[in-house]
């Protein structure tokens, strides 16, 4: 098959149901482009942009030219611990409105279930047991929402619209005093090697006793063990967890039948095809312009 | 005890920790006011007003000088079918922010949880099954709120503020548009005659397949048997309960076994002791000055 210069390789580890949702969305943003995929026959010396998802390691060695890379997907931390790429080579991480809003939406819920005690009325349901709970003001329960980019940012509105206590932190500011203020910590950092394993012993245990945790942003930045433990001996009331250090989390994990732990399978905030495919034809038309790019991965950042 | 004339009887079906929290913040909000609580010694005669909660039928025939009920509960069902109670006394019932935000806040968690699934999750979390379902967009989701008074105003507000798609359904208006439109319903309409069997057979089945109900209103307005039926073939796919016929729900109840459904022991929006006691303080001094008093039940429309 013969590639024009110029053309853009889809380098997506997607699975048959994946390619049949992003190829026709990726097809119908891009009219103009000429779109290969990775495994299908094409000239590499062709290929100027690479838009990718979970590139296997190496993957984009074989593009000479390469000029772009635009991820599908809105954490890139796996990306930048890729050795084979150039670190001159830019990278554009998805900021897509619909992702944030369904981020917003998932940490709404679990801040509404944890407040209002909605798990405590399952775990009774299955007892069969009627027993109400003092309801609490939403202007008396005090959220940490760590991180304050796109994401963060949009969460902590709609809990401030909700009328809860917010207190977003961000880096290089002082934590100590955002996780002693957090009966509810929402965790939507991104990983770097500053946040890696950030939630540990030392951390959880700066929250007030009963607090809860809910972490959307990735699972190695909470060290399992010293969760488990802060849950076992109550220090901490409930966790709520989309994100693993292994993902599927494995069926054996003490998460899955912990009492205190809710297991969501990596779905707080899915990338909606369409949706991120008008985002990538925004950026690449802005690119091809020759105009600045929103959202390049700043490396010494790491996100 | 000696009463002054003009003092406020408290008629209340309260427990000992209901009494701590309600005598000191109603004490608190009426402080030229005498208040007796009518398990206490008092002289009837000298009672002008009743602030109510749940009272006994005919609790309130001791009092032939009273000239205002005030009810301390947003639903005034059980009151209004007293007979004891002259039809020509005025009754106010509970209209507070704190409520209606409290409303609103279960309403949106039933909403995203039957939106993005997360009582799917919790089930497949018991079997440690990592299974991720399609996610799909708030502006896709059609919701109906029967009800557009306080209550579902506000939760409509609400819900549109996160995107989702409303319709809200007012006494009068043809309801069957409104059923065949709605994926997810929430009832927030008042017991009246005629809302009492409201949901019923026919109407849940004008919802469309594969709906979902949210019911925050009163038990009697579903027809348990129907409910269950429309869930066990289908029809319906979850069921999201705060209020029943029967209160607590026996312990033998299907409801609580069943696998479609959300049983909640009535606390969707409990009322907050400090901030009631505040709106009665203002009824009443606006009572007292003469002025229309706002929120009075109409006996004709039921509420």
């Amino acid at each position: 098959m013969s590639t024009t210069a110029g053309a853009i390789a889809l380098v997506c580890r997607f699975d048959a149901q994946e390619w049949a949702e992003w190829l026709p969305a990726l097809t119908a943003a891009l009219p103009g482009e000429t779109l290969v995929r990775a495994e299908d026959d094409h000239d590499p010396a062709a290929v100027e942009i690479a838009i990718v998802a979970n590139p296997p390691a190496g993957a984009l060695r074989r593009y000479p030219r390469l000029r772009l890379v635009q991820s599908l997907w809105a954490g890139v931390d796996k990306l930048l611990a890729d050795p084979t790429i150039p670190t001159d080579l830019p990278i554009v991480r998805m900021v897509d409105p619909a992702m944030n809003a369904a981020m917003a939406e998932t940490a709404l819920w679990a801040v509404l279930t944890l407040h209002r005690g909605f798990h405590v009325y399952a775990r009774q349901q299955r007892d069969s047991r009627w027993q109400p709970h003092a309801q609490r003001s939403a202007d008396a329960v005090h959220v940490g929402v760590l991180g304050q980019g796109q994401m963060g940012g949009e969460v902590s509105r709609q809990l401030r619209t909700l009328g809860y206590r917010v207190t977003g932190w961000r880096r290089g500011e002082p934590l100590g005093p955002v996780l002693a203020d957090s009966e509810i910590l929402v965790n939507l950092l991104p990983l770097t090697p500053d946040t890696r394993g950030l939630l540990d012993t030392a951390r959880l245990r700066q929250l007030p006793r009963g607090a809860a945790l809910v972490n959307l942003a990735r699972g190695a930045q909470v060290v399992d063990a010293d969760l488990l433990a802060a849950l076992d001996d109550g220090h901490l009331s409930h966790a709520v967890l989309d994100v693993f250090h292994q993902e599927p989390l494995p069926a054996d994990h003490r998460y899955w039948s912990h009492p205190a732990v809710t297991v969501l399978p990596h779905v707080a905030a899915q990338t909606d095809a369409r949706s991120a495919a008008r985002v990538v034809a925004q950026n690449l038309a802005a690119w091809r312009r020759g105009e600045a790019l929103a959202h390049q991965v700043d490396r010494r950042a790491g996100y």
